[in-house]
């Protein structure tokens, strides 16, 4: 790579510029605000009656001085309520509520009785651990935890104006910039959960005060360089280990086995990892720093072509919640959290705001539709951890190396990472349809909605509807004030062979393809109508076959979106069945199942299991199969009507 | 079942009387003798430069106040030295050897030594633990440990006529009686590893006290009775656990979550399964209780028809060391111990003695044929704990869920059950080959050999030889003083379709074949000459479709041979191999491969993987197949040439 990739310098929109008006999301949305943010408040403090309790919002009145009581749940538990805080932001700078708002103000207000005058801010390490306070970086997250309370407060400040909760965590950035770096007496650590990193960009976004850019650099280039800092620390406070057995893991589960500039291949635990990796393309980003952003390519490129399966989902071991190592994809042994898929779209956000190509919004597309939805019941009060590609429900029983499959979703989770990730990247996907600059702006995502923009200080409104990806036809209208020069950049995601557009009613020819992006630059003027045909055709789609576990088997795909077979539809022992190679595969809508999905059938057989009794092994036999036909649902659906199996990756025949 | 399972009260004959002069088992007797025995003999006195140290005869020597030192090892070590014993008798038994013997001697003089006053013998409660005999039944292994001395005792007593270790044996199973049963003040206990059960018949065998075998039945009917036993001694000492998190594996582990007689599932630990089902057999067998008979032949047929791997492998969870659920047989996640391989041999010999019928030695074969000498290196130094049918060598490296499978094997264990179980059995492999009675003579093993019974007072011996399976021709010599009348039952295999006997030339027609058993009766005399041709085609064979891994496989089997694929052969990426369905099977004998062994060649492909280039998923993608030679080794081979991959079950095409 020898081009400058640092030439575009392009921005999201606000939350407030962008409204979905999408069938399709438009419900994720109104479901993160009507139900999701409500439960989930409910949950923090702790009015839901489920077997687990959150205490989070207990932890900081503690801490605050406001009630009596103990420290309860991980070292990490003020992140489930800097996470709400940040989700009810963005629905708040939307679809402002005054209610709603009240109850972020009264939550600040106790935040900010919990911070130390110092500006330190961590119940764990004010309730139970007070003389402890960065001690141990490797495991107790303490800038972790502050930085998703960062998030917090620029996303509160850029949906309130309200400075105060931005107050509050400038003043904690200010304490750790005071607490770490290179200088003599400062400490030379970093976290063992990267987050504080592209949390502190995030400030830096807000507040344009460089030194917390630096910081985020400093906290990058430290990780991983000799003397190893999490040994020292391990030293300094007697070898104690505040999770049993932690050191066993290893530097890599924690990405800081070398420094990143030399680090080439995902590993270690998945979700730390991809939030390093977003730090890092932030960092390379605000310091155009090309070394850092070939790096981060090379370890996207490394999770896209080797390490992540067709649902957008990463971390294929349970232990370690981990990478393991290229193409090792089990499928019913898989992890797949769903924070790593959030943390994956944050990722590849970021590479593309560098430097747009559609590698990293085809990414950005398996994990919305698959993954991430998909970890969300459709009443929005149940959710996955783990996302497997197939369950037997009876070897989440019965087989310990499948204990940390659950075949149906919770209601919540001692750690409860997971629930309001889902939360705050759908509070906020209306940030990531478009991205923008002066000279261009770039479709992301075919997702309903109007956007404004300002390009030149002249005012633009994108109208886009669309039926992507289970219908093809996809239109802008433009909205301006006299005519505005721009290059409109429409991504042709990797699964639509052909595409059509027309500008105005006249078809597009010889255009230019670049990485991914068709550009159009013109004077744009109100009602100018752009149409796209993006035939998301279903397919079927094959693993490399260095995928040790799909050979022999098809998974059905319409662009995005994976389908999967459930007992519900295909009966009991989901491994007997298989699709008919030359079978035509019909889609359908169906209205009735699941509050609507689309559905396709396919011909296929399934494997007469009569033939052999009793008995446990045949020789010289003929395996007879019985033509039947085969269901599939999109597999975010899956889970929905009960404990039953379910596979994406089906036996072909 | 109405007819009286005990008509028949086979035995054994006695190791000394049958001399083993088989091509195939006889380097494997002889590898016993001449490294097996002294090798271990190195290991048991820390001799042997390895990593894991054995330190199991220093622990009698400090317990038998001879050395000072700590305790070292498992809470079962003794039982390493107790299995060498018996082992060690076995070859004693047919090979006297006056310096082995003198060794056996000294050992057992530091046994005596190292027993208390009341007979009480176990080196870990004397040296570490001393207050706290008989306080953890569940966890520490004491009646265990103390079985696996009875059975060495026993051993030692019928092979040198010394009776020193046997009383020895005698005093500790009298101080156990004198402890544990109904009686007031006796403990109403028994062992979380089963093995005293089995122990305790062996010796009611020699001594023909009754009170052995009442004892046996007392800890078989006592077994998962309310209230339970283990939570009894557990609240007693004050709820501490020996293994950390030990109770969490559930009473089902222990096969004690219900009263012997009701179980009809084989669960939990496998070896502690098969030795508890041993025991139980034998109880049935002496006391002719039928109903614990059915209830053995009940858990045998789980076993053998839902839960058995193809090699004869068995208990396919790591965690536990156990058996899962039905059907449930992981290829590459496989715990299958060599140990509940050994322990099923027992198991199925004990049923074949009750009412013999072929699919008891079916199963002994498969389990002999392939895990059991597989688990041994050819040279007898190293040795597998683990026996997977597939192996990729990554994942055992960097997914914790393979942590367990080793690619190579190795020269000992921390927990050293295994090697000498694989020696105590082949060293007394001689037991194994005939059952008789004073009418009936039974064949189980085709195996060269010269045996001696005495059939109603008459000299009888049967000259056998065997090419099987490797080949098809057995025959038999009976060399008797004058006319010995006895019915000769030989075993057909199930896997033996076509068979024929001619009996001193005479084609036999008209036989009666019950149980899998043709019987000849007549009256012997000295040169009648049997021979039987039995087939063992090479064939394809296939699991039942419930077993899940192996949909689209095949296996290749001769007789009870598995045999598998080798990196070494067959290049890496073994899972893009298949065999065409259609070509013909290969049988060659490779003498200079492994020292000699069959290996076979089919017709098949590879799928070409280069068509991905760097992609993980393609749509609609047609797989291009090379075709290729694929060999195979038996299964028992695998693993001699370096770490590489391996499959048994290969996909077909």
């Amino acid at each position: 790579m020898t081009e400058n990739p640092f030439t575009n310098s392009l921005k999201s929109p606000e939350i407030k510029d962008v409204t979905i008006k999408d069938h399709f999301w438009g419900k994720y949305v109104d479901l993160i605000r009507d139900v999701v943010v409500p439960y989930q408040w409910g949950i923090l403090n702790d009015l839901v009656d489920i077997p687990v309790k959150s205490h989070a919002i207990k932890n900081f009145k503690i801490a605050a001085g406001l009630e009596d009581g103990e420290f309860e749940g991980f070292v990490f538990q003020d992140s489930d309520v800097a996470k709400w805080l940040e989700a009810t932001s963005y629905i708040l700078e939307k679809y402002p509520n005054p209610d709603l708002e009240k109850k972020v103000d009264e939550v600040i207000d106790i935040i900010e009785k919990a911070q130390w005058k110092d500006g330190y801010l961590n119940t764990y390490f004010t309730i139970k651990e007070k003389g402890k306070r960065w001690t141990n970086l490797e495991e107790c997250h303490e800038l972790y935890t502050a930085g998703h309370m960062i998030e917090a407060g620029v996303a509160h400040f850029k949906a309130t104006g309200k400075t105060k909760l931005l107050d509050i965590v400038c003043k904690l950035a200010d304490h750790i910039y005071s607490v770490f770096g290179e200088e003599e007496g400062k400490i030379r650590g970093y976290d063992g959960h990267p987050e504080i990193e592209l949390a502190l960009v995030k400030l830096y976004e807000v507040t344009n005060n460089s030194k917390y850019l630096e910081l985020a650099k400093f906290f990058i280039d430290e990780r991983g360089q000799e003397p190893y800092y999490f040994d020292i620390e391990w030293e300094k406070r007697g070898k104690k280990e505040h999770w049993q057995g932690f050191k066993k893991l290893g530097r890599e589960y924690l990405q800081a086995h070398k420094p990143v500039r030399e680090q080439r291949e995902a590993v270690g635990h998945a979700v730390r990892a991809v939030y390093l990796y977003s730090g890092m393309a932030d960092v390379a980003y605000y310091t155009k720093d090309k070394e850092l952003y070939e790096v981060c390519e090379v370890l996207f490129d490394d999770i896209r072509n080797r390490k992540m399966y067709i649902t957008g989902a990463i971390g294929s071991s349970a232990h370690g919640e981990a990478f393991t190592f290229e193409y090792d994809l089990p499928n019913a042994a898989a992890y797949a959290e769903t924070c790593a898929s959030v943390g994956l779209v944050f990722f590849a956000h970021r590479m593309n705001r560098i430097k747009p190509h559609r590698k990293y919004y085809d990414v950005v597309e398996r994990a919305l539709y698959n993954t991430i939805i998909g970890a969300m019941s459709q009443d929005g009060k149940k959710y996955f951890y783990v996302n497997p590609l197939e369950v037997f429900p009876k070897e989440c029983e019965k087989r310990f190396d499948r204990h940390h499959v659950k075949p149906e979703r919770q209601p919540w989770f001692g750690c409860a990472c997971c629930p309001p990730n889902v939360a705050r990247l759908l509070a906020s996907i209306g940030k990531y349809i478009y991205l923008y600059n002066n000279n261009e702006i770039y479709v992301n995502l075919y997702i309903g909605s109007e956007a404004e923009f300002s390009i030149n200080n002249q005012k633009v409104k994108i109208v886009q509807n669309s039926s992507y990806p289970f219908n093809d036809e996809v239109n802008f209208k433009i909205i301006a004030d006299g005519e505005v020069y721009f290059t409109l950049n429409l991504r042709i995601p990797s699964w639509c062979d052909k595409f059509e557009i027309k500008i105005n009613g006249e078809l597009l020819t010889g255009f230019n393809l670049k990485d991914g992006y068709v550009s159009i630059t013109r004077g744009w003027k109100s009602n100018d109508r752009i149409e796209i045909i993006l035939p998301t055709q279903l397919k079927r789609a094959y693993s490399n076959p260095l995928v040790r576990e799909n050979i022999g088997k098809v998974a059905i795909v319409k662009g995005p979106v994976a389908f999967c077979i459930e007992e519900a539809d295909n009966g009991d022992n989901l491994h007997l069945v298989s699709v008919d190679r030359n079978s035509s595969l019909e889609l359908q809508f169906d209205e009735k199942l699941l509050n609507g999905i689309y559905v396709v059938y396919a011909h296929g057989y399934k494997i007469w299991r009569d033939d052999f009794e009793d008995q446990l092994y045949k020789t010289d036999f003929e395996t007879r199969y019985q033509p039947t036909k085969v269901k599939f649902i999109p597999y975010f659906a899956w889970g929905n009507r009960g404990k039953g199996e379910m596979r994406v990756w089906v036996y072909e025949k």
